[in-house]
């Protein structure tokens, strides 16, 4: 398979082209990542991504886990792969040098995962989920727990997992009722070899990679309740449990953790979700991670990085399938132009305008929100080397909900469009859009759903130090409209997305005024409509970013003399973002209305009426 | 299973909620079926959905069909379903006396063809596609077609197809090269008895219930060329092409058709999708079916209520997702009140007001759809009755590609949101709308996709007549606003409406310019946005209407002394109108507004700037 999946190019452009008031910080932050090592990176990431995630693509999907004997099997391609990526240094890259990491930008680390995941989703969140677990890990664990678990999560042969979702508590966190007793407790005097360890019993379910045979050992980082400890969100403690934990000799013995089930999934089949029973036998340690009673607060401190890869995924299987849309709607003759004779010989499908419409669509969409996601990064990146940045730590609040929704539910769309130019054909597993449209419908609903990030959006970032996080989004966006200003071409935009920022400020302020008035239920009962408004908003900021960009290097290579492949992506840039504004931005339109007048009428209408 | 997959009350109500000028004819062309009948009838079909069709539901998707030994194997449930709908009438209930059918009118059998869907829409397809073929005999077969043909179809024991895509020939049918020779041009007299008989040879792909040991026989209609005869559309004839043909003894005999393969699709897995090679052996023969080169105009009188039926299908779909979401949200706890104490119980997640609106989203589609599909039966049936009824004729040109459509696109957004009230479970197979979001992706692309169906509206619909379609669908419109009016509830509407009928002529006259000024085909270049504006329009005018007859039953109760549940019903109806305005007619501006100012750039942007 040479499939195209990705294009390296516009990556790079994407990452360049980043926009706002700092922008002068970004070289620094790079510093130790010249353009020249960037690209080798990127470069060697793809030749993995051709060479061993993509050739995997179908076939994870068509042989799907199961659960076989107690143990999942998956995929055999999946070990060897994530022992190459321990072994080159992939999952290490974002850790320090002492585990023999580079400390790696977060920019270019969610460019790699975007890499793996246009290249194969489902194979590229094996390692990610490590890298998120190891992370928790490094971050709060004790030396014993980093000492004792990162080497081999980081090598790939341990796989690492979020253990959060329960059968009665997925989106309601504060519900869960995994228990942890303090293994010391029962004896009398403090066993020092037992501090912080728990014996844990309960029930998870929902948990991605939470076993397979592509590893040695998997290490849950899981949400539990202390006994005795305070109901709700304040009681909850974080722990390392291993499927087999470590002896006192360094053997591995059994956990007590029993797989209970693998859940058959539409997509993202690749990768198996399991629920699983803990503690069936009293067997199960746990060992606490940080304080007691702080776990949900270490768990959300990874969150809106988790959050961000979501949309990147969202992103990546976007732009897979629209590379595959393209390359067949080249190729596909079909049609004639109306104004053509019946006679002439069918012409490629991209010539059609609806067609060329479909294809503008999935570049909006995809190439939209991977600008939104490496902002972000940017934001996280500096943050992360001075943490005085606060402003950046604002925007990044501000911005994370709309940078894992807007790719996810567009993304639907998207993938959905890509379908459509194939015809019965994009409806056929001969090809694969229609397994990047199932891959797709995961991201509304994991690490919180669209209606989750609309309230997060809406009644904590929006209200974040007095409204503070607007203001200093209106001054990300009237940076690049000032920037944007030095083309007479961009014009048009520039004055678009002034109104635009102008409606979503009415707005916002018609819904405080709803607060004041009917209560913080009112006030948040549009919140998902909101949050589409406020992305559609945000991703023309990006798409107004980009255009600049392109222009200033048009002229560049203009004056240089042209390469005319260079030439005809920049200029298709430029287009892709007239599209978005003529087409996208005018949707916000609809929405401020809606937000004005609805009444909010979702709150009077009684359940009753739903009858039939 | 005992799963309720659709409302009868729903469906009785919107049968006699239809408005508009024709109304007082509606209740003439039922003459022979009475509300007692009708209701007999509708229930006898959703005993038979729930007691044979919904208990295959899963299974057959789990278990698609298979090409063994050049048969197509389907699910052994089909062949008894087939046989009991032969039996007690079904599918030959539209056809007249004469065939043992009573004549039935299009809006019942679109009512009971919806029972079905609901129940299992893969399962419904066979006998929909047998009874499309039948009428094509019917209607323009000769007598020893009909004779030979129509017993063992209308008894469920042979198949019937629509063969018409090609490899190379999907929306492009002019270009389909499948071919057929006259049997007697070899010899040197004309043979009576080969008259009307070709030798067809080519390939079919796409074709639904193309093959499978449900039944003893399939009898393809298809479509090909007479050698010789003109190119394009005009040289195009229809065909009966058995699989098995009756000799002179009346044994049945290998035709020549062969299975290429089956289709492995993302959803609508139930029934089968095949390639067909013919006459690989020399030995196919094919039936003329009433005149030679006049088989695409055949076609096309089909096409209208096949188009209809596949709005229809995909309405039953988003009505049977929805019912299986609504349970869920009723009975799944999760979360609190953003107002109620931490220590309070979980409650129904339907009492969320996000989740409310997913709801009444998924009501305001699936329940708009049904009213507009049946109002289309409504002018078939007058129009069957009474072909002097020009008016109803273009009314029903006019708003079959909104009634194809609408459902199409706007059923994969209504499933969605049906698998997003799951939260997690919605994307396993644990639940049944993950297979309902699989089958209703299909209906934006067969019989003719949405870029197709825009063009017709735009480019054929709009014209027709000088444009008297449009006005015919105004008065349609007023008279629906003129009745409302006798309801103050419904003021804000009302106005409204009229609003969002002001703004599509504003469209429609601003692309006329756009058609004089820059020709066609900047004229089409947008259609498909014109479509989706056009839609809601008319999804508002079944609202409004909708909205209109629940209040009259209101005050008839209220008269009468309450029914509780019937009066929630009629209350419930008129939320769903409300919310229907609020949150789905403004999205008609955004489109106004790209509309007017798109300047039709997806004809001037180069395919060559889609590089990468």
């Amino acid at each position: 398979m040479a499939d195209k999946f990705m294009s390296m190019k516009n990556l790079t452009f994407t990452l360049n082209s980043r926009g706002g008031r700092y922008r002068s910080i970004t070289p620094d932050y790079l510093s130790n990542h010249t353009p020249k090592r960037v690209d080798m990176v990127f470069k060697a990431a793809l030749d993995l991504g051709k060479k061993v995630l993509h050739p995997m693509f179908e076939e994870m999907d068509r042989r799907p886990p199961q659960l076989v004997d107690g143990r999942v099997r998956i995929h055999p391609g999946v070990r060897p792969m994530l022992e190459r990526l321990g072994e080159d240094g992939w999952i290490s890259a974002l850790f320090p040098e002492r585990w023999e990491g580079e400390s790696m930008p977060s920019s270019l680390l969610l460019c790699i995962n975007y890499i793996f995941a246009t290249a194969n989703y489902s194979a590229s969140v094996y390692a990610g989920l490590t890298m998120g677990a190891a992370k928790l890990i490094l971050s709060f664990g004790s030396k014993t727990l980093q000492n004792r678990y990162l080497p081999p999560m980081l090598a790939g042969k341990w796989q690492g997992t979020m253990a959060l979702t329960e059968p009665e508590s997925g989106t309601s966190l504060g519900d869960l009722c995994t228990e942890a007793v303090p293994l010391e407790q029962g004896g009398s005097e403090p066993d020092q070899a037992k501090q912080g360890q728990y014996k844990i019993s309960g029930e998870k379910i929902f948990i991605s990679a939470g076993d397979h045979d592509g590893v040695d050992n998997v290490v849950h980082l899981m949400l539990a309740r202390i006994k005795g400890a305070p109901p709700g969100v304040r009681g909850i403690s974080l722990f390392v449990v291993p499927k087999f934990r470590p002896d006192s000799q360094g053997n591995l013995v059994d956990n007590d953790v029993i797989v209970t089930q693998v859940f058959h999934k539409l997509g993202y089949r690749g990768a198996p979700i399991v629920g699983l029973r803990l503690g069936e036998k009293e067997n199960c340690i746990g060992y606490l991670v940080g304080k007691e009673h702080q776990g949900l607060s270490y768990m959300f401190q990874m969150m809106n990085n988790a959050r961000l890869e979501v949309g990147m995924g969202a992103t990546a299987i976007a732009t897979s399938a629209y590379h595959s849309a393209l390359t067949y709607c080249r190729t596909r003759c079909q049609g004639r132009k109306i104004t053509a004779s019946k006679d002439s010989a069918p012409i490629p499908i991209i010539e059609h305008p609806d067609v060329k419409r479909m294809l503008l669509f999935q570049r909006a969409v995809s190439e939209g929100s991977l600008s939104l996601i490496l902002q972000c990064g940017m934001y996280e990146d500096i943050l992360a080397r001075d943490p005085s940045q606060t402003d950046c730590h604002l925007l990044l609040e501000l911005l994370t909900p709309v940078a894992k929704t807007y790719p996810s539910e567009m993304g639907i769309l998207s993938t959905s469009t890509a379908i459509q130019c194939f015809g019965g054909y994009g409806y056929c597993d001969d090809f694969p859009v229609e397994q990047h449209f199932r891959d797709m419908r995961i991201h509304t609903i994991h690490e919180g759903t669209t209606g989750i990030q609309a309230m997060d959006l809406l009644g904590r970032k929006l209200t974040m130090e007095n409204g503070r996080t607007l203001i200093l989004l209106k001054q990300e966006m009237e940076d690049a409209i000032g920037s944007a200003r030095n083309h007479p071409e961009l014009a048009k935009m520039v004055q678009e997305m002034g109104n635009a920022m102008g409606m979503l400020e009415k707005t916002s302020l018609g819904l405080g005024g709803v607060a004041m008035e009917k209560g913080p239920e009112a006030y948040l009962a549009d919140a998902s409509l909101f949050l589409e408004m406020f992305g559609i908003m945000v991703i023309g900021w990006q798409w107004l970013t980009m255009a600049d960009a392109a222009l200033v290097e048009l002229a560049k290579l203009e004056k240089e003399g042209s390469k005319k492949k260079d030439i005809l992506f920049y200029k298709g840039k430029v287009h892709v973002a007239h599209y978005f504004f003529a087409y996208e931005l005018p949707k916000m339109e609809g929405l401020a209305n809606t937000l004005e007048h609805s009444g909010q009428m979702t709150l009077d209408i009684p359940e009753a009426c739903f009858t039939d």
